[in-house]
């Protein structure tokens, strides 16, 4: 099969106009079919701010209420989406922004209301992926560009883009031999949290089971951690965990990040 | 050949919802490949207004610059776009949200400062448009649903709609036999302007060089009449001109509005 990367930039990156403008060459440079799923970034916020509209929290969690949900849709899937799409481009990187909405790539099922309502929030599933049209797209050399947004009887949601990025790649996972690369502020899955240089290279499942129980992981990985290894459970050939300034040896044999196998 | 519509609403549509609701179901509604392209409407203004912008004029033409450019990028190609997007997906209709720079669609080059600069303002030919992947989208019976946007050197520019249908139907009308559809507020274009029954039912270049030559087209009709004939001499089969009411009759053989041919 075919390589795939699926590859995963939060919002950190976006905010910071030098280390974006690497990264865009960095993704342009790779020669294989790929996809990028880009988060959100302090933007939105500001944007919102000025609008006048106030982040809603209930228990911690953030609520997206109408007026916020069309603040991301503008700011997601137009202003970032477009800038980045039109960006890459000039780099001779084919680029095609879309959400979830378009094509009916990423239908989703409103998140339920339970404790909380969470508002205008998607819930997905690779079953409701419609990997054929993705399938035919990556066919003409298009590369996908998402924003985290989906959607369910006739409305833009709000849905998580790593989320968005796992369910791709194993939606993706029947097509091709699939790298799942979630780029974060550190170099990789840190065996001592306070030693940066102590990145784990490699992790199966059998050395995860080990180090969880020996209770090796802090709080703040172990989400990363779970997903991951979902996506290798599902069909997902390789999840790497890295920084996004690696992203060109993230992509090649000698990686920098941890590289998560079955 | 294959019948293919393009069809552009403008903004007026976009501000009354009861219009729209109805406009985007006779849209859905129609049994053939179609391309819809929007305008931008009131909101991108009014959030303008909200965010601080001000709207620039020089000799009574609006200028774009960066800071509109970015409120036009986020109202029309990312609100205005994926809500249309959103609304027809819930209609049974597999629209796709796009810009110009989605995929290289619409190759623009950035209008040259002349007497006035109009700033970030693309301008198309037919030649830039990268009807490839248009024909392998319609083929895929995706429906592309276009936001007024470009792009040219890693920018986002702001392009006419009227001529982003136009400049679409010609570069389509090797693949199609095509009936490019302008809704506007009047049923067509009127013989007399005071009387909305006036309608002129067909237009052919005969009848309009007559109708020229006699002064019988006012000011406001002129210039989509050029730009309809334009179309004509450059391929496209017919163009429509009618009220956004009327898009299922204008669809069919018993038009309301004025169907111009060669």
């Amino acid at each position: 099969m075919n390589k795939l990367y699926i590859i995963k930039i939060g919002g950190n990156v976006l905010d910071d106009e030098k280390a974006l403008a690497s990264f865009l060459t960095d993704f342009a440079s790779i020669q294989a079919p790929k996809i990028l799923i880009h988060g959100g970034g302090k933007i939105a916020t500001k944007i919102g701010d000025q609008l006048g509209i106030k982040s809603n929290y209930v228990d911690g969690r953030r609520i997206t209420d109408a007026a916020t949900r069309d603040v991301v849709t503008m700011v997601y899937g137009g202003l970032i989406n477009k800038q980045i799409t039109a960006r890459l481009q000039a780099l001779h990187c084919n680029a095609m922004g879309m959400t979830g909405a378009d094509g009916n790539l990423l239908k989703a099922t409103k998140r339920p209301v339970g404790k909380i309502d969470y508002g205008f929030v998607g819930d997905i599933t690779a079953e409701n992926v419609n990997s054929t049209l993705l399938y035919f797209l990556l066919k003409q050399n298009v590369v996908p560009v998402f924003a985290p947004l989906t959607h369910a009887a006739g409305e833009i949601l709000n849905t998580n883009a790593d989320t968005i990025a796992s369910v791709l790649a194993v939606a993706l996972s029947k097509h091709f031999d699939i790298r799942l690369i979630f780029c974060f502020e550190k170099a990789g899955v840190l065996k001592d949290v306070n030693d940066a240089d102590s990145v784990i290279r490699n992790l199966n499942t059998e050395l995860y089971q080990k180090l969880l129980k020996e209770g090796s992981f802090h709080d703040g990985i172990l989400p990363k951690l779970e997903n991951a290894f979902n996506a290798i459970r599902s069909g997902v050939k390789e999840v790497l965990i890295g920084e996004h300034s690696h992203l060109v040896a993230n992509t090649g044999y000698e990686t920098k990040g941890t590289l998560i196998t079955a």
